[in-house]
């Protein structure tokens, strides 16, 4: 039995509210974008998200007005690539607070551009309006040939699990962040994984994308598709290198680049293992060289090797701890060591079956 | 040589920073939805638009979260039907501030689902967040058939303006919720007129919502098309009952109901007069019987009879009075009573050319 994710809850309670499109092809919580069958076309299926910028922003994380520009594309573009769908446009509603001046708004501005430009996508309209607070929300909009949609659900025990590039960069942001003067040197700046996912298209049995970091990400889909994974022995080589090096340097674990809920926005995706080689072989004439990370098993528990133990870790805590803190950092932070020091002690070794 | 609106100098800023997708059909200000060609697909169009409900509750005039979550579909609707296009559906990104209980959570998502209900839509998708207050924004989603596009561009002098049903709630919503006693007599609920939308494909010459009230909306009109408006002597049989009733209780003069910019989303459209017999005859098939307001004149200037005289209005200067006055509502009202005085005397007859 998986304890509950407040926030699953919360979206269920929201939605248990509205009725369901008969258009509609995805089952809630089991897909990064909705999947829409729009009209009497067999060939298209229309692929829609919105994400909004908020609590990134309210609690310091980004205070630079480019990064919110840049984020409030990829957060949206990354749910497209996730289900395999190539971007028809986005629109943005910004919020701007009386004191944003011109400068911040050109910034702003321009991290939107960016972001579009470089992944070839542009800014179909918007809405603006002055509020208490900066808000930008984005939504996108794509598409993709039917009987090719990739949702979270469809692996199987056995299958193999990859990352379309490294991982830890949306964590080791937070806590150079917040833990002062490294911040110079974690650059964050994800781009949507729209050609990847598209690559994916026929051959993922499931996918999603890291925008609530890696653990999160593999919580919910053991939780869609009830078994779990087990990482590999060298899952730290999935890591990338300015992450690694920071968790060293401020002597943390490093598994909390993979627990924290500040994303990377990298796809993990599932393989059956007998397609690994050929799809590895097709992915590299494409330039994509995805990470293995583990593998599917056959029960509801995620298996993190730490310091040559294997680790069943409770996901179910680590993605209630931001609510349980009120989205305090250093609490979540603080909260997370200690979890960490009860591992060690040997006292929190949890599997669900 | 009109003068500029303030709000349409900030769209263009914000814009001028993005560049224009390839896909998009529509020129900026000239649709009240993203006009869009998905694909290589002769047949469909799509109609994208987004908006957000910010302003109307933090001035206090959406007390009511039932209203909040029904304006949220409303709003986005009313420009999927000023285009003519029928619904695929909407994504709706919630921002709850900390004290926002459940039992107003309940009521909100029951105005979403109420209003998507009557309009035969329903939510695809959303995104929840917390902040500092309260903001809802909706998007949606459309489609229409390749070349039966409406977009605000398009009549001639001569062409008839109409209204999809009688005016003035809106604004009459805003006095009732403002000069206190009142409010129990305004209804306010509208309904976007999608049904209407659609009958006005092919027909009319240029369409736009009154989501800011009928003068702007002529205004913005008047600037795209570079033809002003003369509005019927009997123009004041075009405003709803309850409004009137309103308007003439507390003796404000009965224009204003036009001038203020808290709209009652209905469609002002053209028809060239040779198409007007016709219209109206296939119209009131389909149980739709569009309310005559004026018709186009070759000269950029907006006349209303008020009181027996053909008054040129300054719609420039109401347009740009809500910043003027800071969004302070009452100061607003003031300031059009002001100018209403001053219109009696003699001296604001405002002729652009």
């Amino acid at each position: 039995m998986m304890t509950d994710i407040q926030e699953n809850k919360s979206i269920n309670f929201l939605t248990s509210l509205f009725t369901r499109s008969p258009l509609q092809l995805n089952a809630l919580h089991e897909s990064d974008a909705e999947i829409i069958h729009p009209w009497n076309d067999d060939e298209h299926l229309l692929a829609l998200t919105t994400d909004s910028i908020v609590e990134e922003i309210s609690t310091g994380l980004y205070d630079d007005p480019y990064l919110i520009g840049w984020m409030t594309v990829m957060v949206n573009l990354s749910d497209l690539a996730a289900v395999g769908a190539k971007p028809i446009g986005i629109l943005v509603s910004e919020i701007f607070p009386k004191n944003f001046g011109e400068s911040s708004i050109i910034c702003l501005q321009k991290g939107i551009q960016d972001a579009c430009s470089i992944c070839g996508v542009h800014i179909l309209g918007g809405d603006t309006n002055y509020g208490e607070q900066l808000v930008l929300t984005g939504s996108a909009l794509g598409f993709m040939p039917t009987g090719q949609v990739i949702t979270r659900k469809g692996y199987h025990p056995g299958d193999i699990v990859y990352s379309t590039s490294r991982l830890g960069v949306g964590n080791s942001f937070v806590l150079a962040h917040f833990l002062g003067s490294h911040k110079q040197h974690i650059s964050y700046k994800p781009v949507a994984r729209l050609k990847e996912g598209q690559i994916l298209r026929g051959i993922a049995t499931a996918c999603m994308d890291t925008s609530d970091g890696v653990l999160s990400t593999l919580d919910q889909l053991m939780r869609i598709n009830k078994y779990g994974f087990q990482l590999d022995a060298d899952w730290e080589l999935a890591l990338d290198k300015q992450s690694r090096h920071l968790i060293k340097e401020i002597g943390f674990p490093s598994w909390l680049l993979l627990a924290g809920e500040h994303g990377e926005f990298e796809l993990l995706f599932t393989l059956p293992p007998d397609r690994e080689q050929q799809f590895l072989h097709d992915a590299a004439l494409s330039n994509f060289y995805p990470v293995k990370l583990g593998r599917v098993i056959p029960e509801t528990t995620i298996y993190v090797p730490i310091d040559g133990e294997n680790i069943a870790i409770d996901t179910a805590w680590i993605r209630n701890l931001n609510r349980q803190v009120n989205s305090n950092i250093r609490q979540y932070i603080h909260n997370l060591l200690f979890y960490h020091d009860q591992l060690k002690k040997g006292a929190y070794n949890y599997a669900t079956t």
